[in-house]
């Protein structure tokens, strides 16, 4: 029988086991993970350091036993620490310090990413953390429930920054967000940033934009963190969420080449250079359907699918990925923010001539209790009217994730804005309107479409 | 300049204005209506009926200034009698009974609906009503608020009986729901509606299905409801809402084709078959993108869409109108319910080899708060993987409206079951899963596809 090992028990690891064993039971399936933590929600940690989530076991998207009641044999704890892709065998080295070799026949590396180290003094002192993994999130879960810090600050206000600003206010901490970007959350639109830290000011949290932060330095028994132009801060606590870097080392050591910033080289079928090994996840760089090449873009969503498709290939199949569009949410409080497809700045570096409709409404209609504002934003080209991504801000209750969804959709199968409004979307006066928000939103691209093309005929006849 | 004239104020009639004075503001347009209520959501009706809209006005998509000053000239309070296609010209007469042609050089018939009236005694008893038009409602409104009925009988399981079940519970009246089917919102699977029919009676609404109304008769100050198998219910006040039929008489006086179930025949383009006479809305059949035929389906929502075709083209444009999906959500007390596409006895009967895939899971990571069932089925055809319909029954707050329209995008496209899964949706755990329920189940339908051929081969050879 086949044996087939992945390397990380994370989202792809276990999205190819599993695909793997429900596609040809007798694969014998192994999955080697350097803790005890197979198939957890890393994207869940800030809902356990807020209290939400009593019990840490309960990120687990599946439990050991479901996994092994699969057939999928778990090897925890071991380290794996060298590629021998001529003998095609792993060697692992156990968290009680045995050596291990474990032969393959196909390998599934997907080890994931770790947390980026800035440039910044001070980071191995007592109080600062990191957070990517399980165990990050139980030695700050440590500091939290035994040393009752009050005051936290956080660098780095991307997506992990911004939900652990709101689990750490709801906790009851006083909360600093840095950043060094003119606005948090840089993957959408500087005003939805604006609007981003508003939601945050508004719950307590304060917000420093602009900042290079350049040290922590132990003050009085507590971080002082000092930034510029100006920044100076102290807390009980500090936690580091500037981004994340593919975890290669392994793979580039075994032969297996590179490829954008640092990811592992995969082609669409996720096969790396070298025979018999394929790649997934946080780990690889990851085509991009709209841009025609690959980025680095991790994302759980995103590994699943590589996961899923390298699974399949390994045992024999012929799929390919299909690609990221870039779809992300993210909720804040009260607010979720959602983006799928280019913003902008990104269409008009990849050479398209972007216009971008900037559209206010309700997400249902307003007549009806409880309509909340929904803020859209809808790029596409001005010469072909193709759409080319979407942003959507908005109350987390008021469908902005399934909403961004419709545009995703839509983006994978290269639609025209104006060809929205040919959707038969669902509508119900509590939940949306007859031309649903999106449509609404394809319909203001499309009108300041046509006057910013008359314009430009008209300028050009007077020129 | 030319002169374009709707007949009907609703839905149709006012995106067929809208879209031509956006896209040709030299074109005169007029609206001419029956009532005074142009651009009224008459779906909004059971809101304002429970109370929870206070003001009929705020029922207006747009008001009557905002209409004129889209430069769309209302003729409100006037009923069209008689088209005269060779003179291009339509007869009104206004409420103050006076008699006045209008010509046009494009007419739009968009007279909507009326509610159907089943074969009942009793239906002209005081206490009994229909509702279809702000008018109906307004009769309804003031039996409520000035005879302060205690209990009522609701005709029929569709939409309308639901919404107006919940909204009349919900203003304090004993309510019965009787329908004629085995179960109620049979444009849904019978596992669904008997999941409703629970909803209903959780909230003490009496629920009796299979019953056949016979009549309803006066009988001490109340009004008794008898049907067979033994029905007899008393009541305040008698709601019937058993469907709509086309409004196409004056259409069809002129000469104007009727289609499916006594609608206006019209082509993708919105136009009769007579020239210079196009019609859209609830008065016209509907093109059926899986079907790739003509259905009787008046929704609002299609309506628009329809009136904006036919807009378009009575000013010289060329564009189809792509079709429905029959794509609907209906809120009920707690819950929402949707569906798209075909149901299984829809896509057998229309010659697919349809499978069905039933599966239950949560709206959200179940780890984070609040996570709500959602019970998702998807049909699709065994041989080619084709999608072919969906249905999702869930908390209204569970994104269920928009997670329908996941699907009803991915059967725009024709997709297939399987590639449901290499869409790039949007995922944080207080909104979604990794793969989103919408891919999960299509992943289960996938399985069970598997399953029941390799079923049929082993069958085969057995024989």
């Amino acid at each position: 029988m086949p044996h087939v090992l992945m390397i990380g028990g994370s989202d792809a690891g276990i999205s190819a086991a599993l695909r793997i064993r429900e596609l040809t039971p007798e694969t014998d399936v192994t999955v080697m993970l350097a803790d005890d933590f197979p198939n957890f929600s890393i994207c869940g940690l800030p809902f356990y350091l807020s209290g939400e989530v009593a019990d840490w076991r309960n990120l687990a998207h599946r439990t050991q036993d479901d996994i092994l009641r699969e057939g999928i044999q778990l090897m925890t704890n071991h380290r794996a620490v060298a590629i021998a892709p001529d003998q095609q065998q792993v060697t692992a080295i156990s968290s009680t310090g045995q050596q291990v070799q474990v032969p393959y026949d196909k390998l599934i590396i997907s080890t994931g990413a770790t947390s980026r180290i800035p440039r910044i003094a001070g980071l191995d002192l007592p109080g600062v953390y990191f957070l990517r993994w399980m165990g990050d999130s139980f030695r700050v879960h440590d500091h939290l429930t035994t040393q009752n810090p009050k005051s936290a600050v956080i660098i780095g206000g991307g997506y992990i920054g911004l939900e652990m600003a709101d689990a750490l206010t709801l906790r009851g901490l006083s909360v600093t967000l840095v950043e060094h970007s003119p606005t948090v959350l840089k993957t959408v639109h500087s005003s939805f940033g604006e609007r981003v830290a508003q939601e945050l000011q508004n719950h307590g949290v304060t917000v420093a934009t602009g900042i290079s932060v350049e040290g922590i330095a132990a003050y009085q028994g507590q971080l002082r963190v000092t930034g510029s132009p100006n920044f100076v801060e102290t807390a009980d606590l500090v936690l580091v969420a500037v981004g994340a870097v593919p975890a290669a080392e392994l793979a580039q050591a075994a032969g297996v080449a590179l490829g954008t910033q640092g990811a592992i080289q995969v082609n669409r079928r996720m096969e790396t250079n070298v025979p018999h090994i394929y790649a997934a996840g946080d780990c690889v760089e990851t085509w991009h359907r709209l841009l025609q090449k690959c980025v680095y873009l991790p994302l759980g969503t995103t590994a699943h699918k590589q996961g899923r498709v390298a699974g399949e290939n390994a045992v024999g199949g012929d799929r390919h990925f299909e690609g990221t569009l870039g779809t992300q949410v993210v909720k804040v409080f009260d607010l979720a923010i959602a983006r799928t497809g280019l913003r902008e700045a990104e269409a008009v570096e990849a050479g398209y001539a972007a216009l971008t409709a900037d559209f206010e409404t309700w997400d249902h209609k307003v007549y009806y209790p409880g309509a909340q504002p929904l803020h859209i934003r809808v790029t596409g080209d001005r010469h072909t009217g193709q759409l080319l991504g979407a942003q959507i801000l908005g109350h987390y209750q008021g469908e902005v994730a399934k909403r961004i969804d419709i545009f995703a959709t839509a983006l994978f199968h290269n639609m025209t804005v104006a060809q929205l409004s040919d959707l038969d979307l669902s509508y119900t006066p509590p939940l949306s309107s007859p031309w649903d928000p999106v449509q609404m939103a394809a319909q203001a691209w499309v009108r300041q479409s046509t006057r910013t093309t008359a314009g430009e005929k008209a300028g050009a006849i007077a020129r």
